[in-house]
């Protein structure tokens, strides 16, 4: 058994990035430009914040960060969106989510511009990842792609199970290995939670993804041995052995099912660290789309 | 075996969308309009093209035929679809393809307004369908679904397999079934040229949709007894048994295959009618929807 340390491959692809970003500034030219708003104070919300505004600052790329109080309109924000999509020294822009209940997320993210859609979560840079055209692949299956491409990881022909159906993970990460490219051309099955015979699928599986957020759910009688193994689920369950009183657990039970596996993420240091990294590379993508 | 009859199935959906219209006329408001831009003289696009048009008189809806030469440039066809995404007294239309080489299908389809985006091919219009909001399903998903769902097939906790991985057929079916609705819920693998071992994956489906375009392909050493096969091929092959030399083949070796399965659309008479039902469907919901 051999870890995917996606810390380690975030750190390149950060180091990476940094490169391209000081070759640019060399130039004489302006950064990339990242802006991140926030509405209220949630507490998981701004520690994610306040990580993507520091991995900007790691790698150079110039970053505004917005905070709205939680009484914010929908109006209000939709006005903000509008005013980041018209601002010509801004390459792309999130909207952190969750957002108050008051505000329709589908809303908000149908209003940003595609071309500054980094998170890649409005329908027409889903649509366009779903044809094959150029589009941003959210941060988590663009993770999970990078972890596949830097191992060397063979998807061609290889089956390939994903647990979960998500919209952000799930969907795009099957659709995305299905393709024609160079991490697809995989026969792709999707389970999720009205799947009976789980394990009989899951034992088939050369590559399994498991995105359902159920800690510890994947267990070595489910898997073959030499599987590849990529765990996406992040949950926090109560620790008597750490300080805070919690760690984060996988979507598999990573002990028993590490003994049988080919390769395999960690929890945390796999999927995890790679989120911010793409977040940094698209707004590098969306830099360079707006030169061209 | 039990045929699932797509001529009946279509002719009952066009009697219900006339019946509709014909209320939305007695009502005296104007009927739905369609219009449908042909660029060339290719003879199978005019074929379909009159299809559509003869269709949409049948039941009732208002059509519009925009033929258009073949030197016809980008610009000009560019000026025609913004002049039909402006036109208020339409509610849907479609460019027929293939266009002539010297165009950008891409270009194009991307011009239409989603809101009259019958045909369901802009990427707002896919990206929609994929997160499970509000969208017009392409014709030929959309047929499959009808059948599926007025054949009562149960779909939840079924093994389906797609062959094909196309952007108009094999990827949206692939979505629809696995996702939460009354036809979907099931653990949807999408196979194509590159999936080893098919025979072993094909035999595990409960629901079989071929969408490759290869005559005959799937043999019946190839499925289980009792499966329910959707056969989406049409090829027209060489034959001496008919007056204009040439008869449709699917993608299914028909008669053995009929033997084994439960359920089985023939070819033709079976997804094919229900494209331009779905089309007219798809029209009257835009209508639907401009009333809103």
């Amino acid at each position: 058994m051999k870890i995917i340390d996606g810390k380690l491959i975030s750190t390149q692809l950060k180091e990476e990035i940094a490169k391209k970003v000081k070759h640019i500034v060399e130039k004489g030219k302006r950064p990339p430009h990242l802006a991140v708003i926030i509405v209220g104070e949630d507490g998981g919300s701004q520690v994610y914040v306040n990580n993507k505004i520091k991995a900007c600052q790691l790698v150079g790329i110039k970053s505004t960060h917005i905070e709205l109080p939680v009484e914010t309109t929908e109006n209000e924000l939709l006005k903000r969106v509008y005013d980041l999509n018209n601002n010509t020294e801004l390459d792309g822009f999130i909207v952190q989510l969750p957002l108050p209940k008051h505000i329709n997320e589908q809303k908000i993210i149908e209003a940003i511009s595609p071309e500054k859609d980094v998170d890649g979560f409005t329908p027409i840079n889903i649509g366009k990842m779903v044809i094959g055209l150029d589009a941003y692949v959210p941060a988590t299956p663009f993770g999970i792609t990078e972890l596949l491409r830097r191992y060397k990881i063979e998807t061609a022909g290889k089956k390939v199970v994903v647990l979960g159906r998500s919209n952000i993970v799930g969907r795009p990460i099957s659709i995305l290995m299905s393709q024609k490219s160079d991490i697809g051309n995989a026969t792709v099955t999707v389970c999720h939670s009205k799947t009976p015979d789980l394990m009989k699928i899951t034992n088939q599986a050369d590559i399994l993804i498991a995105a359902i957020g159920v800690p510890e759910f994947v267990t070595a009688d489910m898997v073959k041995k030499g599987v590849v193994i990529i765990d996406v689920g992040t949950t926090r369950v109560k620790s008597d052995q750490t300080k805070s009183g919690w760690k984060l657990k996988g979507d598999v039970k990573f002990d028993e099912v590490a003994e049988k596996a080919g390769l395999i993420t960690p929890v945390p240091g796999g999927v995890g660290p790679m989120t911010i990294a793409s977040l940094l590379y698209n707004t590098l993508l969306a830099y360079k789309k707006k030169q061209l």
